[in-house]
């Protein structure tokens, strides 16, 4: 049960939207700028960064939904996905990720966390600033979806198939005109 | 100096949103929606809980410039600002919202920081699920807001007299149509 009463049969940060569609729409706009518009940093990417927050974040349903859709981007499973969560340093990725990773990681502590060597350490692996930018704010906002979902006390399927299905069908509908109630 | 090259000459987050207006606008619409609609919390009372979330994030940007528009808005001196941002149980301020203050600051932590009796207790006092949802959200969203300016290496005038003339004009302006060059 929620702290607040939500509308009902929606999982996670779905019924807040429902609730408040307000604030919904400006979320989902900026889900849609950060992980789905054109980028030099790939749909995978971005929703990798976005779950290894989350799961730094302890948030069972972000790290599971957006998990999901970085499986289906990068075409893995989800052995390789919770790979990366538990040390993506060993992970088959490229450097210029498992260094923008790092960067996720120190924003996820804290903003001041971030190292001028971190940064150019990032750049020395091919990062662009937009790269650096759009990682820093990534982290940041997930910073603030896993304290949304969790601070509401929203319930979430335990099954981690659920989401692993649902993942294409919301890699092709997007976040901005996303329907909670979907 | 900014870890990435940001347009010069703009504080805190003002260079950022103005390197990467395509975010900035879901950032500011979402700032309109949470601490300027209306609302039956006043906005000096949601730009206190944005100050002391900043506060506690140690981001001098925000809690200046947000405390400067708390200031603004409730008509008091910094002296009463720095006495919420220090002990608000001891401060002149309703009931309620210490109740909300007391919620915001667990999410600061984390999402999971919050219980049922910090709600339960807010509730009992007056506030709203809106009222709650809101609190969490401002809270979290500063926890992303805060991060983005420092996780980026962000500088910031020292002088905070230069936040409180600012706010006047900012609270006039609002969020939504806001100009980082201005």
């Amino acid at each position: 049960m929620a702290y607040i009463e939500l509308p009902e049969g929606l999982p996670g940060i779905r019924g807040p939207m429902a609730f408040r569609p307000e604030t919904a729409q400006p979320l989902n706009d900026l889900a849609e700028a950060l992980l789905r518009s054109e980028n030099s940093l790939t749909r995978g990417e971005r929703e990798l960064i976005a779950t290894y927050v989350s799961h730094l974040n302890d948030c069972f349903f972000c790290q599971n939904a957006h998990g999901g859709l970085a499986q289906h981007y990068l075409a893995c499973d989800m052995k390789f996905i919770d790979g990366v969560k538990e040390n993506f340093q060993h992970a088959d990725i490229p450097e210029k990720i498992k260094a923008l990773l790092t960067i996720a990681g120190s924003v996820q502590k804290s903003g001041k966390e971030v190292t001028e060597a971190q940064v150019e350490h990032a750049r020395s692996l091919g990062a662009t600033d937009k790269e650096i930018h759009d990682t820093v704010l990534i982290a940041a906002s997930f910073c603030m979806f896993n304290r949304y979902v969790d601070g509401l006390g929203t319930s979430a399927p335990l099954d981690r198939e659920f989401y692993i299905k649902r993942a294409p069908k919301r890699a092709e509908e997007g976040y901005s005109g996303y329907d909670p109630y979907q």
